[in-house]
């Protein structure tokens, strides 16, 4: 059990950038222990005030499309040409990371693990979403507290975790494969209209100009979908992490949707919306778990939800009777 | 007050197609006195076995869309070409319907309106969406029971609405005006996604070339975005309710999905899901209800949003202390 440092040695040691205390601060935000979580709310307490100062960007795409390497190439370019700080988190409940999953596989960027300006933390293992969201939520503030000013996200692609991402983000980057309807396997319906921006990736060699196709299709299809609250019209690119090419015209296009949001106040109104959503969540999620939980929805759950599932009881009936039982 | 019916009397005369006794029912469902819900839930169950019987049908769309003259038309080529009997039922907890919308006007549905093989039933005024949506889920199964082959559950395509409503039919259906780009006004952000079928209205005279053009554009579109668990592709048709074009085609587009997802096992599959989800809302519905109006939540909320909002307090350490609050 590693020593336990009192919440305003946290603060500070966040607040100068101390990586080390920037990890444990984390650890602590994940555990499960009722001690550590007092001891968590008190640090983010503190460091709530330095927080915000970044740019959120959630990052999708289904294994296979090349996530890992893409991360690597787009971070190093942050790092590298714009002089960015950059912390790379996750959000991975199902904590069984398998191949072309980038946190469970720090070969595969190697280059940006070594670069004192990038802080690369995996997802913890064995976590529901629910646990998971929480903590990847409060680590994004820590990481801004440390001096982060780019976060990105990683989401596998394929679960429900692309809406907390989405949630928890200033912007929202799906990465697709080219190729004509494949590019469509493993993506989740809905996925597309929370893109702020669509990239292509592996677009080089012989994939080139599959991906400029695939660009233009998808660029003109989601000029017919509505706009949401921000007004702004989701970009399509194409990038190649081989060919190190797009990731300036990617960049620009999250620097464009900051301005038109910042000056249009949507910016500032996504992160107080998002604020309420997770006050909310929170407390409908741990309704739920006491109820859940309760020993008379324990026993009476299982019969109750197939009659229902089956047609022969109303939902509403049941859960009334389900309700009446814990009061 | 109207003379009561036993849970029985109901029940017979809703199963014997009694209009009367069908519209009594449904009032008894919308009510909110706790007599009328242990009457409601009595009737429910004995006509639960005999419904299910329809293909239901979801309708949205923006006021001008013609949503109203849509639904007379289309309803009568039901009711005329295949020998159908029609609900036609209304999600809008707004209440206060304006122009365009058809429930409120019967005026636009006269000849639909006088058929005796069709029910219209307008939303029942000043309702939560809650409220409403549990009502209109189980009119859908009284209207079922009452020998309707098809229910239309119409709304008004600007709110919520719309997911409470794809959460209770088979086919979701989206009317959309021609006309460059302003065809998107109004229509919320992920609309597009849940729809099965996108019908172009008002497709004639010098509007029926704008409409084909629409129609070919928004296909193509849709086909670059990911099928959903049924694994349809969602189809574009356009329509004239003036010149009764295109209905036809709709209805077979219709027929098409119900062929190919009953053979594929997913329409049984998304009524099951339904049936579990309005179990699972309608607890969560309950949950938070009682725990929004708790007096310490009462007391604190403002206060505590307000401080999450501006980020100056950590909204999974406000959750906890209104949830100890309350306990």
């Amino acid at each position: 059990m590693p020593k336990r440092f009192t919440p305003e040695e946290y603060a500070q040691g966040v607040l100068a950038g101390n990586r080390v205390l920037l990890s444990r601060a984390i650890t602590l935000v994940e555990s499960t222990l009722p001690s550590d979580q007092t001891l968590a709310h008190e640090v983010m307490e503190l460091v709530l005030p330095h927080a915000g100062k970044s740019v959120r960007v959630g990052i999708t795409g289904v294994p296979g499309v090349g996530k890992s390497t893409f991360i690597e190439a787009f971070g190093n370019y942050l790092l590298e040409q714009h002089g960015k700080k950059l912390a790379v988190l996750a959000i991975d409940p199902t904590s069984q990371r398998t191949g072309g999953s980038i946190l469970g596989d720090k070969t595969r960027m190697e280059t940006l693990a070594a670069n004192p300006s990038a802080y690369i933390r995996p997802s913890p293992a064995g976590k529901t979403l629910g646990g998971v969201a929480r903590s990847t939520r409060e680590s994004i503030l820590l990481c801004e507290a440390a001096g982060y000013d780019v976060i990105f996200v990683e989401t596998v692609g394929v679960g429900q975790s692309e809406t907390a991402v989405h949630e928890m983000v200033d912007f929202f980057l799906l990465l697709m494969l080219a190729g004509a309807g494949d590019e469509l396997q493993g993506i989740k319906k809905g996925i597309m209209e929370m893109a702020d921006a669509v990239a292509i990736t592996k677009a080089d060699g012989a994939n080139l100009h599959p991906a400029t196709s695939a660009q233009a299709e998808y660029q003109g299809a989601l000029h017919l979908f509505p706009l949401g609250a921000s007004k702004w019209s989701p970009r399509v690119t194409v990038c190649s992490a081989y060919d190190k090419t797009g990731l300036a015209p990617l960049w620009e296009t999250v620097m464009d949707y900051v301005t038109l949001t910042q000056e249009n106040g949507s910016f500032a109104q996504r992160r107080k919306d998002q604020n309420l959503h997770w006050l909310k969540h929170s407390i409908r999620q741990s309704l739920e778990e006491r109820f859940y939980q309760h020993p008379f929805v324990q026993e009476q759950w299982e019969q109750m939800a197939q009659q229902v599932v089956q047609g022969q009881k109303s939902p509403f009936a049941a859960a009334e009777e389900l309700l009446q039982g814990t009061k």
